[in-house]
Formats: C-alpha cells, structure tokens, sequence
C-alpha cells in the first residue's frame, strides 16, 4: 500500500557545483512544484561518466556557452525515488509511487518535440528566462539528483517494477538508453546479429537488453576481460578481446565472413566508428551510442559503397525508458552484475573518485541520498 | 506506334577494356538472352566519374579480388536505348520501347534482396560459375552500355516518358540516385531545408529533384562558380561558394542559426562528412552519396550529442529510377542544364578526357552508340 | 513591413452555440493569453462540414459526454488571421504575422504526444479544470474562429506565405489534412498511382497537393459532374463519376486490372472503404479521411488476402499544415478553385446555409469577422 | 553430423486432391529440381484451417478463376523435413539439414518483390506457362507438403534449431506468421499492451510470440474456456471469454478505460473488427490476420476519429519465419501446448477430421508423410 502523505521538509541537503571539478554539499531550499510536475524525494542516485564530464567541464550541449559552474547547480541525472508531492495539474502520478526518472523533458512547442523527438528538443536548456520554453534535462541544465529532493516533470519518470531495489532502479535510465538505440536500430531485433562495441555501462546494458528482445547471436568487444566477463554474465553469445586481435577479423568470422546485421558503438574509441562499419554487413545499421571526444577518422566511401547507415543516438527517447522497465518487470533481463557499490551520501566524492578510476572492479555505483555515513557538514572537494 | 519488329544482327561493336586505363573498340557477338532478359539496343550512353574509376582501377565492389581487366569486358552504366527482343517469361516489356536502365538487379534470395535492397545485394557480382545467384550491376560486373546491344535484367528498366530525348533519358538513372537519397531522407521533403554539398552532376539532380518535390529552401555549396550557376538554374534556392567563406556558417546563417533540416552529401571532399553533420539541425538526417576516396576526419561525438542519423546510399534502390521517370514524365524538373556534350560512339577516348578534365564546361558527356564519326575500325586507347 | 502594436479592445463579436442547432452573435470578451499562446485577429474563416456537425451534435469526440451547447461556446476551425498580441514566453511569432491555424494543439504529456501524434492526444478536450492538460482542438474544445479574436497555441499556428490572400489562407488547413494522409501513405507518392474517393473540399485538396507532389495518375470519383469538372481544374489527370460505372471496374480498367497504389477516401459514402480495398493494388495502402456517420459493410476477408493497410487519419498531423503552406509559398498547387463564395461575418447563418445545401457551387466559403455587412445588433438564429 | 547423402526414389506417396472435398492417395513422382530449389523429404506436416479451405474451395487468391481440382495436386503448407538434394547454383543450405517452410517465394521481380513484400507478390500464381515468373506459394499453387518430397526454393527455408522435434518443426511457420503481423504492429512490442482476439493457432502463437518479445500486458479472448486455458499456458496474461461479458468493455476495464496499444485480430468473427477497433486506444494499431468470410459491419467513423491504423496482413513475410525460428533456438517460447495429436500419413482423411470437428482438445495436428499406420494402398477419401 502507498503511503500517502510525507512531511517535506523546507530545505535539503544537497551537492552543488562550484569551480569546473568543485563539488560542495551545502543546504538548499526543497525545490517547489510548477504544473505536471512532482517531487521526488531521491532514494539513490548512480553516477555515469557523463556526470564527471559535467563536473569537470559542464554539459555537452550549452545555450550560448552558459556554464553551470559557482551557480548553485546540483549535478546528477541517473537517480530514483519517492513521490512525496504533486504539483498543480498531476494525475499521472500519486504520492507514495517509486520512480525512476529520464532525463529530458522536451519544451512541446518546437519542430523536434513535435515530432516526438523530445531528447533533441531544440530548444535545449532554455528552461529559464523572459522565453523559458520549459525544456528539462535532469541534472544537466536543471538541478539534478545528487540532492535529497528534486523536482521533476511528469514526463521524466516511469514507475519502478516491484521487487527491483532502488539501487537497480537506477539503472532503468541506462537500460533506457539502450532501449532507444535498438528502437533506433530497428527494434525487432529478434534473430538479428549484434555487435556491441565497448564493455561500459551503456554497451553491458545493451547486451542485456537485446538478448532480452532475441537478439542472436549478440558479440561483444572491449579490451578488458573483467568486463567481457561481466558481458558474458548479462548475456553475451561470444566476446572478443579486441587487444588479442583485431575486433573487425574477430566479428567477420563469426558471422561467416559478411558481418553483424548492426552494430551498437558504445567505446568512444578512436578507431570505433570505422570499425563498426567494417563489423557491419553490407546494408547494415550501425548505432553511435558514445559521447567520443576526439574527431575519428573514417572510410566515408565505404559506408556509401555498402548502403550502412548511422544513427547518433541522444539519451533515451521514445518513451523508451519505459519500454525498459516494462521488460525488466517480466524479469527479462538482470541489471545487478552492473551495480557494483553503494556509498552513503556524504560520500559521494569518494564514490566520484571509484567511478572514475574504476577502483575495485566498478562499473555502476550508487549513492543514497537519504542515508548518511557520518554527521554531515557542509564540505568543500576538490576533484582531481 | 512501336516498330514491333528489329533486325538484330550477331555481332556488334563495343569497347572492351584491357590493361586498367586502356580501352578498345571491337567486335563482340551480341548478348543472348536468359530468362526475365531483355536486348537493348543502346541509342545513348552517358559517362559517370565512377565509369572513370571502373577504367583505370575497377569496380568500388568486388568478389574476391576479380578485377575486369583483359576479360572483354564493356563498362558503361548510366544508358537507354530501344528494346529490340524480349527473353523468356518477359512480358513486362514489349519489342521497340524506349527503355532507361538502373544498375543493380539483385539476386532475389539473399537477406537484403529479400528485404528490397536490392542495390545491396550480398550476393553482388555473383552472376557466374557454379553458383550464379544472378545478381547483375551494369556496367560494373556484367557488360555495360559502351556497346550497340546490352541485355538487362527487367528489373533494370524503366521506361522513357514521351518526349524525352535520348541524351536526356541516360540521366533518369542519375535523377534516380537523387530521388533514392531523398527517400532515404524520409521522402516527404516537402518544404524542408535541404543542403547539398557538391554541384556535380549528382548534387544538380539532388537539387533539381528536390525542388520538384517541394523541398524549401535548397541551398547548393561547390567552390566553382559555374557549377553553382547551373545549380541555379535547375532551381536552387541559395548557393554558397565554399571558398569564399566557411560553408558551415553560411549554411546556419541561412537557417536562422540552426543549420538545415537535411544535407545530402555529394561532394567526397574531405571535411564533407564534418562539415554536412554541422549543417544539419539537432535531430536532422544527412545522406551519403559520393564515393570518397580517403578516410575523413569526422566529430563523431558530435553526431551522438546532436542525434544525427547518416545514410550511405549505394545506386538507385527503392525503384526510385521509376519515380524519377515519372517526374520527368510530368515535366516536374529539367535536367537539360547537366548535359554539356554529345559524342558519337567511336569518339568515346575524347568523351571520357573531356568528362575527366571537366572541358568546356563538361557536365554530362553523352555517346552515342549507333553513331560513328568515320568508317570505325578497331582501335586501341590508353587513358592517362 | 509589419505592424507591430495593435490596439485590442476589451470586448469583440463572436457567434456562440445556443441549443443545438441555435447561433448567436453577441458580444464576449476578448481572450486573456496564456504562455505560449498569441492573439489572433480573425481575418477570414472558412466553413467545415465538421462545423455544421459541430453546431447540431457538439464535437466528434467529447469528454465524459460534455456537450458546448449553452456555454458561450464559439465554434469555427478553419481561419487565419493577424497576431496582434503575444503572450509569455512567445518569440515564435510576432505581432504583425498573418497566421493560419491548425486545430490541435496537443497535452505535450500524454503516451501520444510523446510519439508527436498531437492530434490523437489523449487528454483530448482536457483544458479546464483541476487536471487542466493544457490540450485544444480550436473550434471544438476551446473556442475557436467564428470571433473577430482568437487565443491560440504556438503550436496551432503557421505563417501564411506572401502573396496568399485571406480568404485562400484559411484552406491551408484543408490542405494540411491532405498532406498529413499522403504523409501517413508512405509521403514520397511521386510517381505512384492515388485514386481519391469523394470530390469534396478535402477530397479535392488531396487532389491538388498530391499533383504537388508528383503523385501520377491521380483519379478522382465522385458522383456530381460539377465537382469531378473542379477535380480537374485542380489537377486530376482522370475523374470517374460514379454514378456512371462501378468506380472500382473503372479503377481497375485505369491501371492495367490491377488497382492503384494507394486510396484516399473522402466521401465518407457507406460503400466507401469496401470499394476502395478493391480499388488498391495487392499491398497497397488506403487513407481514410472521412468521418463517416454509420457502419459500413467491409469486406475483411479481402484486406487480410491481400495485405491491404488501412490509415485512418484525425486532423492535420505531423507538422502536415507547414508542408502545405510551403507547398503553397513555391505556387506548386492552386486552392483558388476550392473557394466559391465570401460573406460578411453577421451572414455567417446564410454561409453555413449556402455550405450545407451547397448552393451555387458551394464548396468552400469564407466569413470575414472584421467585416459587417450591415450594423450588427446581437442576434439569434435557428439553423435547420 | 549431416547425413550428407540419401538415396532419392523416382515416385513417391502423395495425397492429391480430386473434386472439391475429395482427396486421393496415389504414387506422384519425386519432383525434379530447377535452379535454387532444394528437394525436401517431408517428415513432418501439421494442418491449418486454411487446408481445409484449399481442399473444399480451392487457396484463397487465384488467378484467371484457375482451380486445382483433379489436377493431381498436393496442397499442405505447414511441414517441415530434410534436404535429401540441392539443385543447381544452391549453396545456401546442404544436404543433411533439417528445415521448416515459409509458403511464399516472390517472383522476385514484380513492384511488390522488388519493395520486399514478397507475400504480396503481383505475379501470385504465375509459376508455369509462357510467362512463368517463378512465384510460389507452397500448397496453395504449388504442390505442398501432403508428400514424401517437396521442391522448395531457397527463398521458403529456414533451419530447424537443434533439439526441436519435427511435430513443433511444422509450427514455425505458424510463429512466423504471429511475428509478421508484430512486426506490421511496430515490432518493438515491449512493454505495449496487446489484445489478442481468437485462441486458434494464430492468436495462440501471437500469444506466445508476444510474450517472448516482451509485450504486457497480453490479454487473449475467445469464447472457449480450454482454449483460453491454452493461452494461458504460452503465456497470456489475462484471458476474457466473450461469451461471458462484452469482450471491448473488459478489455477497456482492463487498460485503464483507454484501451490496448495493439490490436491483432486472429478470429474471423462478424464482429471482429468493430470490436478490434473499439479495444485499441486512441492513435492504436490493429492487425488483421483471420481469413473472414463475409463482409463484416465496422464503425468507420470511429477509425477515423480515433487515428486508428489497420494492417491486413499475408502469410509470413519479412522474413519473420527467419526470426521465429531463432527465438524458438533460444527457447524464448514453447509452442508445444498447441501441438495436440500425430497421425501416420495414411491417416489423413482423420487428421483432416479431427482438425475440422475440433475433436478431443485438436489445436495443431501432424501427420509424418514418411511413417504409414498399415500397407497403404492408393485409396480415394471424401471429405464431408
């Protein structure tokens, strides 16, 4: 049964930004509720790769180079919890539901979110102001879940399947992701050959999901038997160790010298794309799921010469992410070899320091935002 | 009315490739024809810079290696002419119609084909030996239409409208390849901005299909005024010489800063790929169409940030060469402005230097191969 | 140039639903804008047969069974106009801009708003009250253009090309129904045979925009000679009067016995949809945009044995009204034909008279609001 | 290990049909094979109600009025067997290999084939005379699978997974039929609510297919409670016997009031469709998979108004025979609840019986073409 009524304190604790790579817990006003929007009292909020981007340098997509740094801005994208209130307008949700969340919420009113491409709302970031157009993208260009509360539009949650703990809960958003690459990609991929390219979070995910949609059989690559054994664990038909030998030879062979049906690139290596067309048959599909940082070299006439064709993916769009915890309630699929550590809030820091160097075998690892390891303070870090 | 009747004889000429570069004029038997074929008897053949490539180096695709050199071999692939008999089980085409060819008729059992790709065919080229799956691209693994006859496949016909000239009709297959990567682009282009890069012959037809099918505005880059010129007299809405200021900003300066709903790629220049995914919107499409010959240095990341999807297209699929037909038919676009220069049949070496070094203006170089300048005997050409 | 300030009275003339069937023309205030919303001074607006249905019965799809009647309700659904206003958060348009509208503007929050199908929201009529979704349907829901103002959504908005007169301007969304059914039947009809079923305004419409688009042959039926004789004025290569001849044998006969690619029906007669599976080919596709009033006999059989889709359309989805209006801006189809007659705003009883007993050739007919053909004092009348 | 060689007899038993209703036991010989045809020995072949149409009326879509009686032909199109020879240009499948059947090989070059629609093949029936184009549909216009042997193209295999008997073998094809028809409802079913109408083998397998593709809720009606039982077993989450209360009122009470995502109608019921369409939510999909045969009563006004699409759907294309069978390999379903009896192939005529009567529980029956109950003579049976 629901529980339905919270005593919502007025204000919260919660990490906010201060110089690029400057983290600081501090208290901050309980956010309040704008129509179709509710408030979620965070449970656990995991941290992705992109976060240590936005802490070090700020989001991937800007509005007119505005930096979210010294603004009292709370990072943190990937979180689930509580509703303990709705705002004017809301019947979609009830208090006392667990959610997870998605990170955008398009502004409605632009050519892209006409036409439910909402993750490339083009009016980005513009949430503020004299034309606030509404957009929302959860811990990027609004506050996110690295706080004890955090306000969000109906449109960024999905229901959390009973019995999925809030850690796993977490990484509904992430198998969203995935979600939306194989919808990308064609979405029936029952019986289709996959490769995927890059053993993080996103590429373990996919693997995960699309044996849990038929995919067959689905290779995966990476360079670290660790997470080739994870990739195994999730699902994976056949892994290859692309430091053994080159990852295109590896994948023509096992699919009888013609290549994958698609490929789903999640390394961000500098060779992945021109790999990934050359792993792809002849009139293949080839999502790009990586946030590389560097330009890549690639064999355009090759892609034109074989029909392939690329799919830059942002985030998780069409609704996706609830596509994602929809097969995750039919126990399709297991997200937990993912969930490798769980720290306390205060200890967020430390968990930063974990994600990025990959301490201890970590692949996805959570914070609480409700628990505490210690008395908290106000602190400063200093990320390196 | 049709003439229902021809007199085919048993020999024709032709030129036959020899060592890569060389070209002869010889005689050959005129095809037999198979089942589902038909006997063209070519009235004009256009050259294509790939005929240029095929010439001097062979066919983009190959299997295992086989190149077409010293194997009488006759290139050739963007031409009409009349029917003048039909094969067995035809009746989807009757002796003494004007007929236009496509390129590629595929196998008919491959995964692709099965699909209606069949432009990629994975059983490409296998129209010989023990397992021939009947696969055919003119002028590239089956003899093409540098010859009086060529027999073709149905698939590889459509018919040409009333009224249209010979020279004219050799370019319905070009106007099909444009008409694919609009449909490749999601078809109804119907007052979408649309950017081609490149004003060869492609790009012009890009530009001229795209106007006829309501695309708004079009907008051509090339570094050559002439080109752009002719650009706009096949209705281009805006052009942009790429050497007098950085495209990319022309391009979003023309869009209101946010670049273009759709690029079609038709240049192969290096910075094309980088620079067609900063033309386009967040959340646009690009299509691949030109042969690049280098690996090119491309933002990989940014296509994910900005949810891009790219289309490498390969010939003319969908049927798109019928659809192309049918606008010339209803006088929707005219591509009178890409044909530059006509030849007779024993003048092909001077045709194909005036294509190469783009002499005169050259755009669209037409032979005919039921024409000869002089008393033709035999003769040898090697093309620097 | 554009007028940029306006002056806005306080109170405007409007006609509102009495009891069915019963107009008034009174007096109301002029609307308030909301974000996102701009006032529109109503310059013309033309007559649906939906309104008439709309005057009798209330709307085709209501909520929990609330009907307008007696509730100050302003129907109209197809005008345009000139902002006068902005409301907040408005830089989409400005003040000054001939507009003409759309009818729906969807929840933005709903399952299908999510996927960009605004016009099957399922908040339909949800704006008002505690759960107010915020969506509209102009003239069904919310009030709509039979007014001298108009509040509207950005979303229902799209500029009126130069040039397009007032009383040409409000078919743009007749036109925009056209282009959303030939988007949903695959949008790239070039080349591709289209029988259109029922030479009414929108019937017609499809014949003009699918001309536009290159479609060949278009065939239209009907069983009024009159309208087949505006049919191809507008561009249809062959009409079929129905009455006559068995439209399907006629169909057939007109493309080689096996049908046409695709069907768009718009006569909402009760043979409709069973004659038009028959009149598509084997894998074809059928449009319906018709609100037929009873059941019809369908044989089911039919469409299973040969692979039939059928789409029915609501409204004008998919951005459909901008595609139409640039088709418009590039003069690349001619509604003129479609408009027969203009009344001053208080004969809008004669108008809808003329419209529904189709007087003198009615087909489509404007009332201009800020036009009086004599001094207006409220008034009630009775439509039959 | 493959039995790569078998001793191939010149006759062989088959069943042919004589008048309407009558079917015959004679020696037929062992078909010879064409190029890119396999010579199957039937082990296995279940029969379909469709049979039972094909045996009394002649296969559902003729040409020119041509029917099959007393021309000594097989019908069966459910079966499954091994490649016992291979003829010319095959190297796609071996001989020692076990396959199951798709019914349809396209031509190949008609408009249909060439979109991949090769169910919908215009050239349907066009296997022999002066303008053979080489479709064909197995059993319906071809012999079928009531034989020792059957001539396959290549173009209608697909391999048996290991550890699959030859009785479930023969239900592949009935899986292919099932995702055919997911895939026309989107493909990418996962998390979206599908109702199933009719528990016959069909609506059994969509059932299960669905299920395996991560569809939920799927909700199955029917009026026979042991057939609901069935669906039950393969995975229905909630079943509705309509005998019981109106089938669309429990299925709206089931979703909410609004409704399923998807429709797939397996029933053929006179009221099938009108309740189809009243059971999808707003903007929903429904697939039409029953061979009804009267014309039925449907609500078209409601289509429109509700943006309702339906798709009439053939046979199993999209290669999703291909497809079923691979998540038959992975065990993502068991359809092993619907096969209920086996008989030797003598045995037929009661087969056929229990099959049409329903007799004792019959869902799917087999018969092994390769086993006989007794000594069997020729033997002439008519069918009631």
């Amino acid at each position: 049964m629901l529980k339905t009524e919270f005593r919502v304190p007025d204000t919260m604790k919660a990490w906010v930004l201060g110089d690029p790579g400057q983290l600081r817990l501090t208290d901050k006003p309980v956010p309040r509720l704008e129509p179709a929007e509710v408030l979620v009292r965070v449970d656990a909020a995991a941290i992705c790769a992109t976060d240590l981007e936005v802490i070090s340098h700020g989001p991937p997509a800007l509005i007119d180079g505005e930096l979210p740094f010294n603004k009292n801005f709370t990072p943190g994208h990937e979180y689930m919890g509580t509703i303990v209130d709705v705002g004017p307008t809301v019947d979609e949700f009830a208090v006392g539901e667990r959610v997870a969340v998605e990170i955008h919420a398009g502004c409605g009113r632009c050519e892209r979110c006409r036409q439910g491409m909402y993750t490339s709302c083009l009016n980005y970031g513009r949430n503020y102001g004299q034309y606030n157009k509404g957009h929302r993208a959860n811990g990027f260009t609004t506050d996110g879940g690295f706080a004890q509360y955090a306000a969000n539009h109906v449109n960024t949650l999905v229901r959390v399947p009973d019995g999925v703990s809030d850690e796993l809960a977490t990484l509904i958003v992430t198998a969203g992701t995935a979600m939306y690459g194989l919808d990308v990609l064609g979405g029936l991929v029952a019986g289709e050959s996959l490769v995927v390219t890059g053993a993080g979070p996103i590429g373990l995910m996919v693997v995960a999901v699309a044996k849990a949609l038929g995919a067959s059989p689905v290779i995966l690559t990476d360079i670290v038997d660790e997470r080739l054994a994870v990739g195994t664990q999730v699902g994976a038909d056949q892994v290859i160790n692309a430091s053994n030998e080159p990852a295109v030879d590896a994948v023509r062979r096992a699919t009888g010298g013609r290549g994958a049906n698609r490929v789903f690139e999640c390394s961000g290596a500098p060779n992945a794309v021109d790999d990934a067309i050359k792993m792809v048959k002849r009139g293949g599909l080839v999502c790009l799921g990586a946030f590389s940082q560097q330009p890549a070299l690639v064999d355009v006439g090759y892609i034109v010469t074989n029909n392939i064709y690329l799919y830059g993916i942002r985030g998780e769009g069409q609704s996706a992410v609830r596509r994602a915890a929809s097969l995750l309630a039919q126990k399709k699929f297991d997200p937990s070899p993912l969930h490798t550590h769980t720290f306390a809030f205060d200890q967020l820091p430390t968990a930063l320091r974990y994600a990025r160097e990959k301490i201890d075998g970590a692949i996805k690892i959570v914070v609480k935002p409700q628990s505490m390891s210690r008395q908290a303070a106000s602190e400063d870090v200093s990320l390196p």
